[in-house]
């Protein structure tokens, strides 16, 4: 269930939206409907197949800032820019006030309102496995202060930051960048995931993901990275082959609230991960995304937040689809044990 | 949660098993680890993209038989078969008893029992899109036939009969081929769908896939098909382009229950929406599967069985694995517009 609190009423009447999203009383779950990027049908006939390196442009759009909307964020200055965070032109939700929530029959339906943004990072060439520490830390600093701002928005409970690697994983354009988008609606993957959280909760009087972190650090052999504050793990149900997730050791809810040092630990882990990786299956395309607590006001003292990363190793399939697990071919602890493998190599880079 | 109850003891010890599950405490779901068909590490490293037509082999295993296991069935006869059903060489499940449950700190794991088959239909070139109504009538008799069978073991909870169709829906064998995957366990997605609709139901006193339907009929823009028995839509909150749904009007939670006459024209349908999007997107890559009530024993009152097609026109990326929600850039009712023009071009194959 995917349940949010909204400060705006909803009688007057918006323009068409650009975007709306539809409820599905079967998984409860909302679903979007990008009108406002709407294709024609005959758009959807299969072309030949793109391979990543098709991916790059002639002339980048991310390069040439000039034909993007006004940046939210530049670090490093308008001319020596590190790391720029545009609006998305094409955005899945965008902020049309105001909200309008419509039933018909036993569905629901409401406009996309929120905001999505990419976040850019200036070199076309250097993915993030090929980063510095110093630069991904560079880069959590901006995902924190793009996460503060947009909550600060009072129909904001949602905030996801994701990135995706490589055609096959579905970034359209190839010049390294992730995304965020901040909506009034909780989504159904972080849903799950607090809904289970809550309940071992309820029952052990215990974080379920402190529970895991301590047997996976008894066991060891998942572990694929650990400092002070964090650790890098295949984890023990690995949905996708390669799975690697970035816990604190410290239970936190909320990414957002991390102080200084724990930023710069969390990047060692992710530049750790990152590498080993790249050095592992060779740049291989992949997703990450953070999950963590809502922005509704809440506390959520059963939830832990963590990045995940799923490794695009496989083409999804009937039963994925049907189950949404996938038939995983390789043991998360020999991943992990291929994975450390490389540590070295990858620490050379 | 997925949920089963087991008929054999867990206490002697069986060999190395070919696959396992693992338990999710977050999510309450099971994983599969197929340690049986693992793969190295290597053999995950990015390799050439193979195109769809790549699929096509010198020598098709599913042409000739003799390369196979023996069949469980042989539809037209040992020499001039229809359809034959194998076991799966490389089964994500198969038959290896007692089963062998563990608990690991908070984790749990057990074996892969159950089990897996693929139905073969002879000819390599000819998919489904291109077969006669008959030819689809005798596809669902056999998986009903299946079923049945897979259903009379007791430890059998649960049978999933999907269909992928192109390299880019996880078709790794070319020739037309559907699996059959028979577990104790119940699959999260259809956990969740089981859920949804029960819960509805408890509102409303009605089943949610009734009303759905019902105003799916009244609105009209969504149909793509009907029949006296069938209905073919693009759902109101379809999860990705082109979706399509099949129901049964009758309120029926069990597909194996299907009759003589309700079979043919389940057929027709089929027939009818394979026959479209083939026309509609130039043979798409697509998954298709059926949800349909567990066969544990119990009645399902608040279920509604269905089969479900998702084209493959997109890649899945961050947002949509983080959520399980594509963005759908085409509203449902302009695809059922464009596959119902289809409807005179794919008649005339």
């Amino acid at each position: 269930m995917t349940l949010f609190n909204f400060m705006f009423d909803d009688q007057s009447k918006s323009d068409t939206p650009a975007s709306e999203l539809r409820f599905d009383p079967v998984s409860q779950n909302w679903v979007v409907v990008a009108t406002g990027r709407a294709k024609k049908p005959e758009q959807f006939i299969r072309a030949e197949k793109k391979t990543s390196e098709a991916v790059e442009e002639d002339a980048c759009l991310f390069c040439d800032l000039s034909t993007q909307l006004p940046p939210k964020l530049l670090r490093g200055g308008s001319e020596n820019w590190k790391i720029a965070v545009v609006p998305n032109k094409y955005p899945a939700f965008n902020c049309c006030f105001p909200l309008n929530e419509q039933e018909i029959g036993p569905y629901k339906k409401m406009n996309g309102l929120g905001f999505h943004e990419v976040v850019i990072t200036r070199d076309h060439q250097k993915h993030i496995g090929q980063f510095t520490v110093a630069e991904v830390r560079d880069l959590v600093d901006v995902y924190q202060e793009r996460y503060l701002d947009l909550m600060s928005e009072k129909f904001i409970n949602y905030i996801a930051i994701f990135h995706n690697h490589g055609y096959e994983a579905g970034a359209s354009i190839g010049h390294p960048h992730s995304q965020i988008i901040a909506t009034p609606v909780i989504d159904s993957g972080l849903s799950d995931s607090l809904e289970g959280s809550e309940k071992y909760f309820h029952q052990h009087g215990r974080c379920v993901h402190c529970d895991m972190i301590a047997e996976d650090l008894k066991d060891g052999r998942r572990i694929i990275f650990e400092n002070d504050k964090f650790v890098a793990l295949c984890p023990f149900a690995s949905k996708v082959a390669f799975e690697m997730r970035i816990y604190p050791k410290e239970h936190s809810a909320f990414f957002e609230r991390l102080k200084d040092d724990e930023k710069t630990q969390f990047a060692e882990a992710l530049s750790a991960a990152m590498k080993m990786l790249d050095a592992g299956l060779k740049n291989p395309p992949y997703n990450f995304f953070i999950h963590t607590a809502p922005c509704n006001g809440k506390e959520y003292e059963h939830y832990h937040w963590h990045w995940e990363c799923f490794p695009k190793t496989s083409v999804w399939a009937g039963f994925e689809l049907s189950t949404g697990i996938e038939i995983s071919v390789i043991e998360p602890e020999k991943a992990a044990e291929f994975l450390k493998s490389k540590k070295g190599a990858s620490l050379e880079q």
